[in-house]
């Protein structure tokens, strides 16, 4: 028998012990041993909730009641879930967990407690929601020389550019739509500067390259500069813009993470990842590509990845298979993402074809319905960034708008 | 230490070899013990091979070696596998195999005796190649409802599929090309008639609702008598013929296993999976959707799955974790295809629109370039098959073809 501890009661928590007593006989069979929730802590009151009896307020009741062994940890933030995470784990007790902003900013960490205390911190909901992406990283792809992952990190900016592509929205139009409809938030900032995507590719460098990757040393952009104009012209290039996060290993033995709205051309599979679906795609010397695609967030989706972290936990009590990997002390491992060939998108007003030759050489030009005279777009030729934003400078007229195209076939 | 056997050396067994020692250390780190390959038994000779003293043609070499704790069988065939495989497990040497045929006729058996043996007898290479598949829906999914699971799970009959779609080719010169660049066997037969891609629904279905389903208890249609006319009729309908191994849960509390050609509409990831690639969609009560994709075959994508599996195996010394299933005496479980509810697509020539209107009701007609007068092309309304059957018998004229369109959302 083991006794389990969900510490926040929102929208995963809640999903957490639905779902926990939906499939409990299943789970139960699958875990090879009895399992049951014991507590669910959270600030909040929930007088007439059927698990009335199991909300505490303390922190220390779970912590002191050795009957807990498991604990899932869906409140989100650093404080205070890493001081109650990291309780958890030096009293031995697993810890599983959604939060993508305390393993992206403390995972090293709790790593290194969870195996000094015998007991395992599981992360799988973190990054891809329902998408089982971290146990396939790190076990399904053990035999891989892992050179480059790149994902659709986030549900929300991918519902807004699915809307800005196929309905022709500008953003503002399909970030309220977004809003409305519960994808995005009020404060939208996390998701739409891709603070959120850029968490997730720091917990996906870390696991794949064996060292912890900072959300503060990851270049990270986001899609509010992208224009409904500029989706126009990704389609008729024959792809569409996406915002990728993604983590490739550089000539020089260094890792190069970033975040940032690409072209994405319709041969690769991501192209094709709509709506508030995610898609993660990992290159290695064997698998040559394999992509994952589902729910990257959501309630139920979310409590699947939670549960079956908790199952497995149960089935290793006493036994550590966390993924582990080393902290760092120093970002030197990271490659500057303006020494990386990149071809860009440029679509700029009032610069002619000749000015382009003659910055550029040849290019490829795009075309949109009702282009305006005067504007023009091209794919630039493949070169170093701090190069190409020499050329883009010299250009003239006016830049409204510049784009990476996605170097990563698929 | 622990030391492996590989038997057979053929496209995958050499792979298994290559891989293990390109990436020996990363490897071994990864099993957390010392690895090596001792013996490679193959009835040929290899002079001149690097690995020339690890070869030999006597299975007792390998079953009597109590240093060899893994095997790793990549023979193909029942026939000796089952035997040798039985054997080692016997031993209590955990083996782990590519061979689908293997795991489909004869998976249950082998799961228990590695159980009774207190070693694991593991699958991954055995679907979907280098994806990712049967542990995360073993391991991942676990807390799931499993609704359903449809795929692409052969990369031949994918291949030629694409090319009768993108090139217009017809079925035989599909074939014929895929033929000259390896893809397709001389015999094509296990592929083009759904044969391999009926075991892996198989193992897909025994894993997802834990009763052994035999190839012989499912309904298998492969695609030899899908036309150039009948992909352009599924563009014009908004999607691509694909060949589907699908499982359904039915109303009754059986399953519908199943292999054929379906439209899958564009809306489903599945219709995007191109050329040799594979991707198996899984449906559940908690992630709602997930897909797997990547190489469904291959030397280096199989061999990843090989060697993952051996890690696996290597860090689980002396625990059972193999996925397990029940043996079935009787097809019982499985529903009748004849049953199931689906819409049609129907090509015909010299039936009237009157005609079909009266029989089938309103339908959806779908039109193609250069279509000759005479022949109509329409989506039959969803009914049961065994109704569909006395319906399209009551046409008249020619029928020139029938393909079942995917019920399954993705």
């Amino acid at each position: 028998m083991a006794k389990i501890a969900v510490l926040g009661y929102g929208v995963v928590g809640s999903g957490t012990v639905e779902l926990f007593y939906k499939n409990k006989d299943s789970i139960i069979k699958k875990a090879g041993k009895d399992l049951d929730i014991k507590y669910i802590l959270d600030i909040r009151e929930f007088p007439g909730s059927p698990y009335e009896s199991k909300f505490t307020k303390n922190i220390d009741d779970i912590l002191n009641d050795s009957e807990v062994t498991l604990v899932a940890e869906v409140m989100g933030g650093v404080h205070p879930a890493f001081d109650f995470v990291k309780a958890c784990l030096e009293k031995g007790k697993s810890v599983v967990t959604s939060n993508k902003e305390l393993v992206a900013k403390k995972g090293a960490e709790l790593l290194k407690t969870a195996e000094a205390n015998g007991c395992n911190f599981l992360f799988e909901a973190s990054t891809g929601g329902a998408i089982p992406i971290i146990r396939p990283l790190h076990q399904c792809l053990a035999a891989n020389d892992i050179t480059a992952i790149a994902g659709i990190l986030n549900g929300t900016t991918n519902f807004i550019l699915t809307k800005m592509i196929n309905e022709q929205m500008d953003f503002d139009e399909a970030l309220k739509m977004a809003q409305q409809l519960g994808y995005a938030e009020k404060d939208p900032t996390a998701d739409v500067e891709g603070y959120d995507a850029c968490r997730k590719i720091c917990i996906l460098s870390s696991l794949a390259f064996g060292k912890h990757v900072y959300p503060d040393w990851v270049h990270c952009e986001g899609i509010s500069k992208i224009t409904a104009e500029d989706a126009q012209y990704a389609e008729n290039w024959g792809g569409a813009v996406k915002l990728i996060g993604s983590v490739k290993k550089t000539a020089d033995g260094k890792i190069l993470p970033m975040v940032r709205p690409a072209f994405v051309c319709n041969g690769n599979q991501l192209s094709h990842v709509s709506d508030v679906f995610n898609g993660i795609m990992v290159y290695g010397d064997a698998v040559d590509q394999v992509m994952f695609y589902g729910r990257g967030a959501g309630k139920l989706p979310t409590a699947s990845a939670i549960v079956a972290d908790l199952i497995d936990a149960a089935k290793m009590n006493g036994t550590s298979i966390s993924q582990k990997w080393e902290d760092s002390t120093d970002n030197s491992f990271i490659a500057d993402y303006k020494d990386d060939v990149v071809a860009f998108y440029v679509r700029t007003e009032g610069v002619s074809k000749e000015k382009v030759a003659e910055v550029f050489g040849e290019v490829e030009y795009l075309s949109r319905e009702n282009q305006p005279a005067g504007e023009l777009a091209f794919i630039a030729p493949e070169m170093k960034e701090k190069d190409f934003d020499v050329k883009a400078a010299a250009l003239g007229g006016k830049l409204l708008g510049t784009v990476r195209v996605l170097d990563l076939e698929g």
